[in-house]
């Protein structure tokens, strides 16, 4: 008898962003494990809670392939969507490290509300054409990768959103970002989106010359407008941003 | 008295990916105005519906804004999430070159499950990496632009997802895109994800060598690999597909 692996997406915060499938299979969960907030964010259930640090993807992970192999139906929890920068790549990772019997399990991805697209949402338009959507954070990858991808990005003329902004370990990446962005585009619409659809969420509506890296955190989705990417002004009113869909040389 | 648009996203098809927000919205509304196969799939209400063809999405974004000016309580509806390819951008568009009054309505964006995160969780974690969303559609902007953006994707080695890859009105459009990709990258893993979560869906994993343009049509999302894509084999099952968290040179 084997169980399940359920990689699940609690979307963005609020449960109005939690789709019916993530709380189906929520509810069918024998245990759900993830990192300490976002288990918090699961309806009460008498499913066992494994609660565990950040930055402990990958024994998170093989916590739960050993607990399906056992029998279980384990939800693994992320914020967002579980395909992006979350739980699902690090237990495919796991799988292909780990026992081979763990290939013959059933495991189910379920797709969530990713914070780019909610981040979108509350400013308008801006995603309105192509865009490209980057982790900031060099813990598993060298600056190097990420400043060509800057580099290539802005070449490309693509909407940027960055996850993993800053963290208490890495408070200058994104100052050495906005540098390069700076050095390579000129100036660009920004916005720093933080904590969208939460009780604290604020929004900072600001170019690439006045942007300033102390008001982004780890919990700010940041988004950086193409050539095309403008404001809708609306007197006293936040103005709306949107990049249009016709691309004009 | 005004009354409100609200441009709401239906994810990529089945009701489980349907958000608690957009239905709550769309049980308010007094119309829905869309592309039919989409207000098709909107739950019986008394609201209005006003469908309309493929490629008048201005025409449709204007008739939204009359109404709400009118005092409707209008819902605007797109497949997938509004921000990504679909009606929001129009919307802005249209309240941007239009009626000034219109910037004093309320316009409220549901996001929604986009097809690239319902295709990515149905294949593994191919997103697991930065990555970019492209729209092959020529409609509003020059070829040119595509192909550089091609270009700069695999530079910067982001994993690539693209919408609107195909339509009978451009039919070449993808194999020109594969044809740049196979300049630019050499060997790739692709995937052709057709009507994710729908009762037709039909995935193939394939490689940039081995694709077949006319397996590709409107409804496919493609998704094109890293260098650091890969295959977890699993003897008959069909294959994992993810991408690593860690980039190596």
């Amino acid at each position: 008898m084997t169980g399940r692996v359920m990689i699940i997406g609690l979307g963005p915060g609020p449960a109005k962003w939690v789709t019916p499938e993530a709380s189906a299979l929520l509810a069918e969960a024998t245990d759900i494990i993830g990192y300490g907030p976002y288990v918090d964010r699961v309806p009460p259930s008498p499913a066992r809670r494994h609660a565990s640090d950040n930055r402990v993807e990958v024994d998170r992970a093989r916590h739960a392939l050993e607990l399906a192999t056992a029998g279980a139906d384990v939800a693994v929890v992320s914020g967002g969507d579980p395909g992006v920068f979350a739980m699902a790549a690090a237990v495919f990772e796991a799988v292909e490290a780990g026992d081979p019997a763990w290939r013959d399990l059933d495991i189910v991805v379920v797709p969530g509300v990713t914070a780019v697209l909610a981040a979108a949402a509350r400013l308008g338009a801006p995603l309105g054409h192509d865009f490209c959507v980057i982790s900031l954070s060099d813990n598993l990858k060298p600056w190097s990768i990420i400043e060509k991808r800057l580099v290539a990005a802005v070449e490309g003329d693509f909407v940027l959103a960055f996850y993993n902004p800053a963290s208490k370990a890495r408070p200058d990446q994104i100052g050495r970002a906005f540098d390069v962005l700076r050095r390579q585009a000129g100036e660009r619409i920004v916005v720093l989106a933080k904590a969208v659809g939460r009780p604290d969420e604020d929004i900072i509506v600001t170019s690439l010359s006045a942007v300033k890296p102390e008001e982004v955190d780890m919990r700010t989705l940041v988004l950086i407008g193409s050539s095309q990417t403008r404001l809708i002004e609306r007197g006293e009113a936040e103005p709306w941003i949107y990049s249009p869909r016709r691309w004009d040389a």
